[in-house]
Protein backbone atom coordinates (compact mmCIF):
# COMPACT_ATOMS: atom_id res chain seq x y z
CA UNK A 1 0.00 0.00 0.00
CA UNK A 2 1.21 3.40 -0.81
CA UNK A 3 1.90 5.73 2.71
CA UNK A 4 0.61 9.32 1.85
CA UNK A 5 2.90 11.51 -0.55
CA UNK A 6 4.84 8.60 -2.92
CA UNK A 7 2.01 9.29 -4.96
CA UNK A 8 3.41 12.97 -5.53
CA UNK A 9 6.68 11.20 -5.94
CA UNK A 10 7.93 12.01 -3.10
CA UNK A 11 9.45 9.67 -0.15
CA UNK A 12 8.45 10.71 3.61
CA UNK A 13 10.28 9.83 6.53
CA UNK A 14 9.50 10.65 10.42
CA UNK A 15 10.94 14.00 11.39
CA UNK A 16 14.62 13.83 11.93
CA UNK A 17 15.82 15.37 15.48
CA UNK A 18 18.07 18.15 14.22
CA UNK A 19 20.53 20.55 15.87
CA UNK A 20 18.83 23.20 17.40
CA UNK A 21 18.27 26.06 14.84
CA UNK A 22 20.66 28.49 14.00
CA UNK A 23 20.74 31.71 11.51
CA UNK A 24 23.18 31.03 8.36
CA UNK A 25 24.20 34.28 8.59
CA UNK A 26 25.64 34.99 11.97
CA UNK A 27 27.95 31.62 11.62
CA UNK A 28 28.86 32.43 8.38
CA UNK A 29 30.76 35.71 9.70
CA UNK A 30 32.07 33.95 12.58
CA UNK A 31 33.69 30.96 10.61
CA UNK A 32 34.79 34.03 7.84
CA UNK A 33 36.30 35.87 10.73
CA UNK A 34 37.91 32.43 11.90
CA UNK A 35 39.28 31.78 8.72
CA UNK A 36 41.14 35.01 8.27
CA UNK A 37 42.43 34.80 12.00
CA UNK A 38 44.21 31.18 10.59
CA UNK A 39 45.47 32.70 8.10
CA UNK A 40 46.53 36.05 9.87
CA UNK A 41 48.15 33.54 12.09
CA UNK A 42 50.12 31.57 9.83
CA UNK A 43 51.26 34.47 8.61
CA UNK A 44 52.18 36.29 11.23
CA UNK A 45 54.15 32.93 12.45
CA UNK A 46 56.60 32.23 9.72
CA UNK A 47 56.85 36.13 9.54
CA UNK A 48 57.74 37.14 13.37
CA UNK A 49 59.19 33.68 14.46
CA UNK A 50 60.28 32.54 11.08
CA UNK A 51 62.34 35.28 9.10
CA UNK A 52 59.81 36.17 6.66
CA UNK A 53 59.35 35.17 2.54
CA UNK A 54 61.53 34.91 -0.04
CA UNK A 55 61.56 32.68 -3.28
CA UNK A 56 65.49 32.25 -3.33
CA UNK A 57 65.26 28.69 -1.82
CA UNK A 58 65.58 29.45 1.86
CA UNK A 59 63.92 28.58 4.99
CA UNK A 60 62.00 31.78 3.86
CA UNK A 61 60.93 30.33 0.70
CA UNK A 62 59.79 27.05 3.04
CA UNK A 63 57.40 29.63 4.47
CA UNK A 64 55.59 30.21 1.96
CA UNK A 65 54.61 26.22 2.29
CA UNK A 66 52.14 26.89 5.35
CA UNK A 67 50.85 30.02 4.50
CA UNK A 68 49.58 28.53 1.08
CA UNK A 69 48.14 24.76 2.30
CA UNK A 70 46.54 26.85 5.39
CA UNK A 71 45.09 29.56 3.02
CA UNK A 72 44.31 27.26 0.45
CA UNK A 73 43.18 23.77 1.87
CA UNK A 74 41.54 25.14 4.38
CA UNK A 75 39.98 28.72 4.09
CA UNK A 76 39.42 28.74 0.71
CA UNK A 77 38.97 25.29 0.48
CA UNK A 78 35.93 25.18 3.55
CA UNK A 79 34.67 28.72 1.86
CA UNK A 80 34.14 26.92 -2.03
CA UNK A 81 32.68 23.58 0.20
CA UNK A 82 29.94 25.92 2.02
CA UNK A 83 29.51 27.93 -1.00
CA UNK A 84 25.23 26.39 -1.82
CA UNK A 85 24.67 27.55 2.06
CA UNK A 86 24.61 30.94 1.10
CA UNK A 87 20.88 32.14 1.66
CA UNK A 88 21.38 33.69 -2.51
CA UNK A 89 22.85 30.68 -3.35
CA UNK A 90 19.71 28.37 -2.03
CA UNK A 91 17.42 30.13 -3.98
CA UNK A 92 17.20 29.88 -7.88
CA UNK A 93 19.31 29.02 -10.52
CA UNK A 94 22.07 26.88 -9.55
CA UNK A 95 24.73 27.30 -12.13
CA UNK A 96 26.01 30.48 -11.22
CA UNK A 97 26.55 28.74 -8.15
CA UNK A 98 28.21 26.05 -9.68
CA UNK A 99 30.94 28.24 -11.10
CA UNK A 100 31.78 30.14 -7.92
CA UNK A 101 32.04 26.55 -6.03
CA UNK A 102 34.13 25.17 -9.10
CA UNK A 103 36.34 28.91 -9.19
CA UNK A 104 37.03 28.71 -5.41
CA UNK A 105 38.03 25.13 -5.20
CA UNK A 106 40.70 25.77 -8.54
CA UNK A 107 41.91 28.83 -6.74
CA UNK A 108 42.58 26.19 -3.58
CA UNK A 109 44.43 24.15 -5.29
CA UNK A 110 46.68 26.60 -7.52
CA UNK A 111 47.73 28.23 -4.05
CA UNK A 112 48.25 24.09 -2.96
CA UNK A 113 50.26 23.36 -5.36
CA UNK A 114 52.48 26.42 -5.33
CA UNK A 115 52.63 25.73 -1.36
CA UNK A 116 54.46 22.28 -2.29
CA UNK A 117 56.72 23.86 -5.01
CA UNK A 118 57.65 25.94 -1.81
CA UNK A 119 58.54 22.77 0.44
CA UNK A 120 60.24 20.70 -2.96
CA UNK A 121 62.10 24.14 -3.56
CA UNK A 122 63.35 24.53 -0.82
CA UNK A 123 64.31 20.55 -0.37
CA UNK A 124 66.08 20.64 -3.16
CA UNK A 125 68.43 23.49 -2.66
CA UNK A 126 69.09 21.79 0.87
CA UNK A 127 69.75 18.46 -0.45
CA UNK A 128 66.74 17.26 1.51
CA UNK A 129 64.92 14.17 0.29
CA UNK A 130 61.11 14.75 -0.14
CA UNK A 131 58.35 12.66 0.69
CA UNK A 132 59.50 11.22 3.35
CA UNK A 133 57.64 11.88 6.85
CA UNK A 134 53.94 10.84 7.57
CA UNK A 135 52.92 14.05 7.17
CA UNK A 136 54.08 14.43 3.57
CA UNK A 137 52.95 11.41 2.53
CA UNK A 138 49.37 12.38 3.72
CA UNK A 139 49.40 16.07 2.24
CA UNK A 140 50.61 14.46 -1.04
CA UNK A 141 47.76 12.56 -0.96
CA UNK A 142 45.38 14.82 -0.39
CA UNK A 143 46.15 16.89 -2.76
CA UNK A 144 45.92 14.36 -5.45
CA UNK A 145 42.60 13.53 -4.07
CA UNK A 146 41.93 16.88 -4.57
CA UNK A 147 42.67 17.05 -7.73
CA UNK A 148 40.54 14.32 -8.79
CA UNK A 149 37.60 15.72 -7.17
CA UNK A 150 37.93 18.59 -8.78
CA UNK A 151 38.58 17.34 -12.22
CA UNK A 152 35.54 14.63 -11.71
CA UNK A 153 33.04 17.19 -10.28
CA UNK A 154 33.95 20.26 -13.56
CA UNK A 155 33.30 17.00 -16.21
CA UNK A 156 30.23 15.98 -14.25
CA UNK A 157 28.47 19.03 -13.25
CA UNK A 158 30.19 21.47 -15.56
CA UNK A 159 30.60 19.90 -18.73
CA UNK A 160 27.83 18.71 -21.06
CA UNK A 161 28.57 15.40 -22.08
CA UNK A 162 27.41 13.61 -18.65
CA UNK A 163 24.06 12.12 -18.48
CA UNK A 164 22.09 12.78 -15.71
CA UNK A 165 22.04 9.29 -13.77
CA UNK A 166 25.81 9.88 -13.77
CA UNK A 167 25.28 13.03 -12.20
CA UNK A 168 23.11 11.54 -9.71
CA UNK A 169 25.12 8.47 -9.10
CA UNK A 170 28.38 10.92 -8.60
CA UNK A 171 26.77 13.60 -6.86
CA UNK A 172 26.71 11.76 -3.22
CA UNK A 173 30.48 10.27 -3.89
CA UNK A 174 31.86 13.81 -4.66
CA UNK A 175 29.86 15.43 -1.23
CA UNK A 176 31.58 12.99 0.94
CA UNK A 177 35.39 12.99 -0.65
CA UNK A 178 34.91 16.74 -0.42
CA UNK A 179 34.33 16.64 3.31
CA UNK A 180 36.99 13.71 3.44
CA UNK A 181 39.67 16.26 1.15
CA UNK A 182 39.00 18.51 4.18
CA UNK A 183 39.50 16.06 7.05
CA UNK A 184 42.67 15.29 5.57
CA UNK A 185 43.65 18.76 4.95
CA UNK A 186 43.15 19.87 8.63
CA UNK A 187 44.92 16.18 9.34
CA UNK A 188 47.79 17.41 7.04
CA UNK A 189 48.27 21.04 8.86
CA UNK A 190 48.24 19.77 12.22
CA UNK A 191 50.83 17.35 11.78
CA UNK A 192 53.15 19.76 9.54
CA UNK A 193 52.43 22.55 12.19
CA UNK A 194 53.78 19.89 14.86
CA UNK A 195 56.93 18.29 12.71
CA UNK A 196 57.88 22.13 11.59
CA UNK A 197 58.18 22.96 15.29
CA UNK A 198 60.21 20.08 16.08
CA UNK A 199 62.28 21.15 13.77
CA UNK A 200 62.11 24.98 14.29
CA UNK A 201 62.59 25.28 18.27
CA UNK A 202 65.64 22.61 18.36
CA UNK A 203 68.70 24.29 18.42
CA UNK A 204 70.28 27.75 18.94
CA UNK A 205 66.71 29.02 20.48
CA UNK A 206 64.41 27.89 23.13
CA UNK A 207 63.29 24.13 22.92
CA UNK A 208 59.41 23.43 21.84
CA UNK A 209 59.63 21.51 25.12
CA UNK A 210 59.87 24.90 27.51
CA UNK A 211 56.95 26.08 25.64
CA UNK A 212 57.76 29.53 24.27
CA UNK A 213 55.93 31.91 22.47
CA UNK A 214 56.41 30.62 19.02
CA UNK A 215 55.11 27.30 20.20
CA UNK A 216 52.25 28.55 21.98
CA UNK A 217 51.19 30.82 19.23
CA UNK A 218 52.05 27.90 16.64
CA UNK A 219 50.42 25.48 18.88
CA UNK A 220 47.06 27.71 18.91
CA UNK A 221 47.03 28.24 15.31
CA UNK A 222 46.59 24.31 15.04
CA UNK A 223 43.80 24.31 16.95
CA UNK A 224 42.16 27.50 15.41
CA UNK A 225 42.62 25.55 12.10
CA UNK A 226 41.09 21.88 13.74
CA UNK A 227 37.69 24.65 15.26
CA UNK A 228 37.50 25.83 11.51
CA UNK A 229 37.68 22.70 10.12
CA UNK A 230 35.36 21.35 12.31
CA UNK A 231 32.94 23.99 11.97
CA UNK A 232 33.09 23.73 8.13
CA UNK A 233 31.86 20.33 8.50
CA UNK A 234 28.84 20.91 11.43
CA UNK A 235 28.02 23.40 8.95
CA UNK A 236 28.06 21.16 6.15
CA UNK A 237 26.11 18.08 7.75
CA UNK A 238 23.23 20.49 8.71
CA UNK A 239 19.64 19.11 6.70
CA UNK A 240 18.42 22.41 7.69
CA UNK A 241 21.03 24.63 5.86
CA UNK A 242 21.05 22.75 2.12
CA UNK A 243 20.04 24.21 -0.51
CA UNK A 244 16.68 22.15 -1.63
CA UNK A 245 17.90 20.85 -5.08
CA UNK A 246 14.95 19.03 -6.94
CA UNK A 247 13.14 22.67 -6.74
CA UNK A 248 15.96 23.91 -8.87
CA UNK A 249 15.18 24.22 -12.40
CA UNK A 250 18.76 24.08 -13.55
CA UNK A 251 20.25 21.86 -11.12
CA UNK A 252 21.35 19.44 -13.81
CA UNK A 253 22.32 22.36 -16.45
CA UNK A 254 26.05 22.17 -17.41
CA UNK A 255 28.04 24.76 -18.10
CA UNK A 256 28.72 24.59 -21.65
CA UNK A 257 26.18 22.68 -24.10
CA UNK A 258 26.74 19.60 -25.48
CA UNK A 259 27.46 20.26 -29.64
CA UNK A 260 25.93 16.78 -30.42
CA UNK B 1 -1.90 23.95 3.18
CA UNK B 2 -1.08 20.77 4.56
CA UNK B 3 1.42 18.46 2.38
CA UNK B 4 0.12 15.04 1.56
CA UNK B 5 1.64 12.57 4.54
CA UNK B 6 1.67 15.86 6.95
CA UNK B 7 -1.38 15.16 8.33
CA UNK B 8 0.00 11.59 9.67
CA UNK B 9 2.63 13.56 11.65
CA UNK B 10 5.57 12.87 8.56
CA UNK B 11 7.47 15.80 6.81
CA UNK B 12 8.02 14.64 2.92
CA UNK B 13 11.52 15.91 1.30
CA UNK B 14 11.85 14.52 -2.75
CA UNK B 15 14.81 11.43 -2.89
CA UNK B 16 17.73 12.40 -1.82
CA UNK B 17 20.35 11.47 -3.85
CA UNK B 18 22.88 8.61 -1.91
CA UNK B 19 25.82 6.75 -2.60
CA UNK B 20 25.35 3.31 -4.64
CA UNK B 21 23.63 1.11 -2.35
CA UNK B 22 26.35 -0.99 -0.23
CA UNK B 23 25.13 -4.20 2.13
CA UNK B 24 26.34 -3.62 5.35
CA UNK B 25 28.07 -6.99 6.25
CA UNK B 26 30.57 -7.25 3.55
CA UNK B 27 31.74 -3.64 4.64
CA UNK B 28 31.52 -4.32 8.09
CA UNK B 29 33.96 -7.13 7.67
CA UNK B 30 36.22 -5.36 5.81
CA UNK B 31 36.37 -2.20 8.74
CA UNK B 32 36.61 -5.08 10.77
CA UNK B 33 39.66 -6.61 9.38
CA UNK B 34 41.43 -3.10 8.95
CA UNK B 35 40.68 -2.03 12.80
CA UNK B 36 42.28 -5.48 13.79
CA UNK B 37 45.39 -4.54 11.21
CA UNK B 38 46.07 -0.98 12.46
CA UNK B 39 46.19 -2.39 15.82
CA UNK B 40 48.28 -5.12 14.78
CA UNK B 41 50.49 -2.57 12.87
CA UNK B 42 50.97 -0.34 15.51
CA UNK B 43 52.13 -3.26 18.06
CA UNK B 44 53.98 -4.87 15.55
CA UNK B 45 55.63 -1.25 15.12
CA UNK B 46 56.28 -1.00 18.94
CA UNK B 47 57.19 -4.55 19.56
CA UNK B 48 59.35 -4.97 16.69
CA UNK B 49 61.28 -1.72 15.99
CA UNK B 50 61.28 0.10 19.23
CA UNK B 51 62.10 -2.47 22.15
CA UNK B 52 58.47 -3.83 23.29
CA UNK B 53 56.79 -3.35 25.96
CA UNK B 54 57.31 -2.81 29.88
CA UNK B 55 55.67 -0.47 33.31
CA UNK B 56 59.40 0.41 34.05
CA UNK B 57 58.72 4.38 33.32
CA UNK B 58 61.36 3.58 29.95
CA UNK B 59 60.35 4.19 26.57
CA UNK B 60 58.96 0.70 26.92
CA UNK B 61 56.63 2.43 28.99
CA UNK B 62 55.66 5.13 26.37
CA UNK B 63 55.08 2.43 23.84
CA UNK B 64 52.12 1.27 25.30
CA UNK B 65 51.16 5.26 24.24
CA UNK B 66 50.36 4.34 20.35
CA UNK B 67 48.95 0.88 20.86
CA UNK B 68 46.09 2.24 23.47
CA UNK B 69 45.68 5.33 21.68
CA UNK B 70 45.25 3.20 18.44
CA UNK B 71 43.20 0.45 19.86
CA UNK B 72 41.00 3.00 22.22
CA UNK B 73 40.50 6.18 20.27
CA UNK B 74 40.07 4.78 16.65
CA UNK B 75 39.33 1.11 16.64
CA UNK B 76 37.14 0.57 19.61
CA UNK B 77 35.71 4.31 19.23
CA UNK B 78 34.93 3.04 15.75
CA UNK B 79 33.57 -0.13 16.65
CA UNK B 80 31.05 2.02 19.32
CA UNK B 81 29.92 4.43 16.83
CA UNK B 82 28.61 1.89 14.51
CA UNK B 83 26.99 -0.07 16.89
CA UNK B 84 23.22 0.73 15.60
CA UNK B 85 24.31 0.24 12.14
CA UNK B 86 24.70 -3.59 12.34
CA UNK B 87 21.58 -5.20 11.16
CA UNK B 88 20.08 -7.05 14.35
CA UNK B 89 20.46 -3.48 16.05
CA UNK B 90 18.41 -2.03 13.26
CA UNK B 91 15.18 -3.89 14.43
CA UNK B 92 13.46 -4.55 17.77
CA UNK B 93 14.55 -2.79 21.42
CA UNK B 94 17.21 -0.40 21.04
CA UNK B 95 17.92 -0.26 24.75
CA UNK B 96 20.38 -3.26 24.60
CA UNK B 97 21.90 -1.91 21.68
CA UNK B 98 22.79 1.13 23.74
CA UNK B 99 24.19 -0.63 27.01
CA UNK B 100 26.50 -2.21 24.13
CA UNK B 101 27.22 1.54 22.60
CA UNK B 102 27.90 2.71 26.10
CA UNK B 103 29.90 -0.16 26.91
CA UNK B 104 32.48 -0.09 24.02
CA UNK B 105 32.86 3.34 24.35
CA UNK B 106 33.66 3.12 27.86
CA UNK B 107 36.11 0.47 27.30
CA UNK B 108 37.84 3.11 24.99
CA UNK B 109 37.91 5.38 27.22
CA UNK B 110 39.44 3.74 29.84
CA UNK B 111 42.11 2.30 27.09
CA UNK B 112 42.80 6.41 26.35
CA UNK B 113 43.35 7.30 29.91
CA UNK B 114 45.86 4.35 30.47
CA UNK B 115 47.27 5.40 27.23
CA UNK B 116 47.88 8.99 28.67
CA UNK B 117 49.32 7.49 31.74
CA UNK B 118 51.71 5.66 29.99
CA UNK B 119 53.19 9.09 28.43
CA UNK B 120 52.61 10.65 31.47
CA UNK B 121 54.72 8.00 33.09
CA UNK B 122 57.76 7.67 30.70
CA UNK B 123 58.31 12.21 30.54
CA UNK B 124 58.09 12.24 34.66
CA UNK B 125 60.89 9.28 34.74
CA UNK B 126 62.66 11.28 32.28
CA UNK B 127 62.33 14.80 33.48
CA UNK B 128 60.89 15.22 30.06
CA UNK B 129 58.33 18.01 30.22
CA UNK B 130 54.18 16.79 29.69
CA UNK B 131 51.39 19.02 27.43
CA UNK B 132 53.90 21.40 25.32
CA UNK B 133 53.52 19.77 21.90
CA UNK B 134 50.41 20.17 19.36
CA UNK B 135 50.00 16.70 19.33
CA UNK B 136 49.53 16.59 23.21
CA UNK B 137 47.58 19.54 22.82
CA UNK B 138 44.70 18.11 20.83
CA UNK B 139 45.67 14.65 21.85
CA UNK B 140 44.27 15.84 25.18
CA UNK B 141 41.52 18.22 24.28
CA UNK B 142 40.25 14.84 22.16
CA UNK B 143 40.16 13.03 25.05
CA UNK B 144 38.48 15.51 27.13
CA UNK B 145 35.76 15.94 24.44
CA UNK B 146 35.01 12.38 24.63
CA UNK B 147 35.13 12.43 28.10
CA UNK B 148 32.26 15.18 28.02
CA UNK B 149 30.39 13.22 25.60
CA UNK B 150 30.30 9.88 27.02
CA UNK B 151 29.04 11.33 30.53
CA UNK B 152 26.37 13.84 28.46
CA UNK B 153 25.29 10.63 26.73
CA UNK B 154 24.89 7.98 29.68
CA UNK B 155 23.13 10.99 31.44
CA UNK B 156 21.12 11.40 28.57
CA UNK B 157 20.18 8.69 27.24
CA UNK B 158 20.75 6.19 29.75
CA UNK B 159 19.62 7.67 33.17
CA UNK B 160 15.88 7.92 33.45
CA UNK B 161 15.85 11.62 34.63
CA UNK B 162 16.30 12.86 31.06
CA UNK B 163 13.01 14.46 29.57
CA UNK B 164 12.01 13.62 26.32
CA UNK B 165 12.30 16.89 24.86
CA UNK B 166 16.29 17.55 26.05
CA UNK B 167 17.33 14.31 24.96
CA UNK B 168 15.85 15.35 21.52
CA UNK B 169 17.57 17.94 21.63
CA UNK B 170 21.06 16.87 22.84
CA UNK B 171 21.02 13.71 20.57
CA UNK B 172 21.99 15.55 16.74
CA UNK B 173 24.99 17.41 18.76
CA UNK B 174 25.86 14.11 20.57
CA UNK B 175 25.77 12.32 16.66
CA UNK B 176 28.02 15.23 15.95
CA UNK B 177 30.29 15.72 18.46
CA UNK B 178 30.77 11.57 18.17
CA UNK B 179 31.99 12.00 14.46
CA UNK B 180 34.16 15.26 16.04
CA UNK B 181 35.90 13.13 18.47
CA UNK B 182 36.94 10.44 16.29
CA UNK B 183 38.27 12.99 13.36
CA UNK B 184 40.08 14.69 16.40
CA UNK B 185 41.64 11.52 17.37
CA UNK B 186 42.64 10.28 13.72
CA UNK B 187 44.33 13.56 13.55
CA UNK B 188 46.22 13.22 16.73
CA UNK B 189 47.26 9.90 15.61
CA UNK B 190 49.02 10.88 12.50
CA UNK B 191 50.48 13.69 14.10
CA UNK B 192 51.72 11.56 16.66
CA UNK B 193 53.32 9.18 14.52
CA UNK B 194 54.63 11.67 12.69
CA UNK B 195 56.47 13.27 15.79
CA UNK B 196 57.96 9.60 17.09
CA UNK B 197 59.20 8.81 13.62
CA UNK B 198 61.08 12.19 13.90
CA UNK B 199 62.09 11.75 17.43
CA UNK B 200 63.41 7.83 17.01
CA UNK B 201 64.89 8.16 13.66
CA UNK B 202 66.92 10.88 14.54
CA UNK B 203 70.45 9.71 15.95
CA UNK B 204 72.18 6.12 16.24
CA UNK B 205 69.92 4.74 13.85
CA UNK B 206 68.96 5.71 10.16
CA UNK B 207 67.52 8.95 9.67
CA UNK B 208 63.32 9.35 9.00
CA UNK B 209 64.75 11.05 5.77
CA UNK B 210 66.43 8.22 4.16
CA UNK B 211 62.68 6.30 4.84
CA UNK B 212 64.35 3.52 6.28
CA UNK B 213 61.45 0.50 6.41
CA UNK B 214 60.61 1.43 10.08
CA UNK B 215 59.44 4.53 8.66
CA UNK B 216 57.63 3.06 5.48
CA UNK B 217 55.82 0.68 7.94
CA UNK B 218 54.94 3.48 10.65
CA UNK B 219 53.91 5.97 7.52
CA UNK B 220 51.47 2.42 6.33
CA UNK B 221 50.36 2.90 9.97
CA UNK B 222 49.29 6.12 9.76
CA UNK B 223 47.73 5.67 6.10
CA UNK B 224 46.22 2.69 7.31
CA UNK B 225 44.13 4.69 10.34
CA UNK B 226 43.01 7.75 8.08
CA UNK B 227 41.80 5.19 6.09
CA UNK B 228 39.72 3.44 9.10
CA UNK B 229 38.64 7.05 10.06
CA UNK B 230 37.28 7.85 6.94
CA UNK B 231 34.95 4.82 6.75
CA UNK B 232 33.91 5.06 9.73
CA UNK B 233 32.52 8.49 9.24
CA UNK B 234 31.31 7.56 5.58
CA UNK B 235 29.26 4.33 7.15
CA UNK B 236 27.93 6.95 9.95
CA UNK B 237 26.94 9.40 7.12
CA UNK B 238 24.88 6.74 5.17
CA UNK B 239 21.08 7.52 5.50
CA UNK B 240 20.22 3.82 4.45
CA UNK B 241 22.33 2.17 6.89
CA UNK B 242 20.71 4.63 10.32
CA UNK B 243 18.12 2.90 12.36
CA UNK B 244 14.78 3.99 12.13
CA UNK B 245 14.59 5.84 14.92
CA UNK B 246 10.83 6.64 15.18
CA UNK B 247 9.56 2.91 14.82
CA UNK B 248 11.11 1.87 17.80
CA UNK B 249 9.29 1.23 20.84
CA UNK B 250 11.76 1.75 23.50
CA UNK B 251 14.40 4.99 22.02
CA UNK B 252 13.49 7.11 24.47
CA UNK B 253 13.72 4.14 27.22
CA UNK B 254 16.34 4.53 30.09
CA UNK B 255 18.47 1.87 31.57
CA UNK B 256 16.87 2.60 34.78
CA UNK B 257 13.61 3.41 36.17
CA UNK B 258 13.17 7.33 37.67
CA UNK B 259 11.91 6.69 41.73
CA UNK B 260 9.88 9.55 41.51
Amino acid sequence: MEAPGEAAGLRCHRPVAEMPDLPFLPFCVLLGSLGLLCVAFVGAWCQHWRGGFSLDGSARTFNWHPVLMVTGMVVLYGAAALIYRLPPARRGPKLPWKVVHSALALAAFVLAVLGLAAVFRFHNAHGTPNMYSLHSWLGLVTVLLFSCQWAAGFSAFLLPWAPNWLRAFYKPVHVFFGATVLMLSVASCVSGINEKLFFSLKNGTTEYKLLPAEAVFANTLGLLIILFGVLVLGALARPSWKRPDANSPDSHQPLLTAER
